[in-house]
């Protein structure tokens, strides 16, 4: 029996099912959560969904059939999404101690008593696609959940995780006949005129360096205030500098309420911006990391600049030598 | 014997197959014709790429086993993605006479000799496709010409023409190992700072009426000159003030240098722009339809928006019986 066949026996055994997903969760948290609560509802289980922190409306719509967020875990306990214990906030505990793990992320730490991890899986919603049909048989509703996770994670099968299976598994749940078009209006295409109005001042504050190899966009406050953005309206705004071509590093500071400046540094992978987010105490991948940084917007600005030009002119300088 | 056994059989037997594409040839034309010409290269015939228009720059590598394109028709000839023989310009003649059609538009006319017409396709990159493999076998090159095809067809994966077999065949060509997440990056992601500069300036443009259900924006000649933008920095500018959530139907003017204006109109589906579009002489579809304008300005912006403006209370009223 392999693993997945096990889980599935697992929760098969199970009379009440908790599925606690990561704080401020996205997509493929809530998008596995409830493909694989549905799934349990229909094999007549008791479903509770936990969250340490509520669930965005744009996908609070999702949460219905459970009547949104439980706060009390029972029964059995499953996390999904989830890479480490910690992810789980106040459900810290009960997520250490979970009976099953099903995630996709190679970093995941290993916590709780079974584990089915596939890092290879571009969003867990792959794998919750696996188990579903398993358990029983695909819904629409079950479907469309699937379909956000993978959609969301994967940026519409736009971003280098996407593989095969990824196509595989939207393929396998649009035969269910779910109205993709409008989830991908919903998702990536529209966007409020408050996102359009700090997305513009965002823009207006770009410095570039190096002929625009190097970029610096900021987020302030203000700029919050005078566009009415909330939240969900600057979700990804970071990833703006890197979409002008020829863009090889850039940052996007983010202002915050007690005066710091949340970092996100970016790169086409030829510079390595965890090691800069790392001078300044932070850290993540070659690609994308962050950093947290105190001081004047002017100072900051001028110390993240000066070592994303050093690393790009340092891999100028490495070209000379190597051609 | 179906009929993409009849056209394979007829491509077999030829020596030398001209392949012609319509004019201003997009993803699904260009990646079409090439990934049918590397599989008919494969089989070791003679291949001519023909097309009335140059191929935009960033498809240009792509022709690069053909030479470029050809000028002279000879052989077989196969037309791929193109409705009409009109589209075909100054090939015309050649396309009405084609021995074979390959397309998906469902408002093909039926011109040629020999057709295999899928309207259900979303890209005629999807019957390629199915043409290729059953030559020969699909290369990483044919492969990636077909993604092209595909995922420029669809917005990458995100319109409603999007089908079960749309994924099927990513996630096909995605096994012959080719790099979809720098094509991606390239073809949906990244944009010149001048195709920055003529969004700002279209977006800065926008006037709205009734809560921003109606929407118009230009894109005019100083625009354009004072942003630097070409040609293909301004694809799509027309999708953008659909893209603002809340719009039902919104119209783009382009400025031409006779003085005229190329109006776009698009909407969410529930007004008819074609009827719009109609009382200006022009034409299209339920949700995306165009015409031309003359005259000044000020006056062609208030005629759209006054019949905009029209048929979103039209849609109103109607609900207000209906409701």
């Amino acid at each position: 029996m392999n693993k997945l066949e096990e889980i599935c026996k697992q929760l098969q055994a199970a009379s009440t099912v908790s599925i606690i997903m990561h704080r401020r969760p996205d997509g493929d948290a809530v998008g596995s959560a409830v493909a694989l609560g549905l799934a349990l509802q229909q094999q007549g289980k008791e479903v509770r969904l936990i969250c340490t922190d509520a669930i965005t409306p744009k996908y609070q719509e999702l949460t219905i059939p459970f009547g949104g967020l439980s706060k009390q875990v029972e029964g059995l306990v499953v996390c999904v999404d989830l890479a480490t214990a910690e992810m789980a906030g106040a459900y810290r505990d009960a997520a250490q101690n979970a009976d099953i793990v099903i995630d996709h992320h190679g970093s995941n730490s290993g916590y709780g008593k079974r584990q089915l991890v596939v890092p290879t899986a571009a969003a867990c919603g792959e794998i919750i696609y696996e188990v579903v049909c398993m358990l029983g048989s695909l819904t629409p509703a079950m479907a469309a959940a699937i379909y956000i996770a993978v959609s969301t994670d994967t940026g519409c099968f736009r971003y280098s995780n996407t593989t095969q299976n990824t196509h595989r598994v939207a393929a396998a749940v649009m035969a269910a006949g779910i109205p993709t078009a409008e989830i991908n209006r919903r998702l990536f295409i529209e966007m409020s005129p408050q996102a359009f109005a700090i997305r513009r001042a965002a823009l207006d504050s770009m410095v570039s360096r190096l002929d625009g190899k190097v970029r610096l966009m900021m987020v302030t406050l203000s700029m919050m205030q005078q566009s009415g953005a909330m939240e969900d309206d600057v979700e990804n705004i970071s990833s703006i500098p890197m979409e002008f071509a020829g863009t090889i590093v850039a940052a996007t500071l983010r202002e915050s309420e007690d005066g710091k400046y949340k970092v996100s540094l970016r790169s086409n992978g030829s510079v390595d911006v965890s090691a800069i987010c790392a001078t300044f105490g932070g850290g993540g991948h070659r690609s994308a990391a962050g950093c947290l940084m105190e001081g004047d917007q002017k100072s900051a600005q001028d110390k993240l600049l000066q070592q994303m030009t050093a690393a790009v002119k340092g891999l100028e300088d490495g070209r000379i030598v190597t051609d």
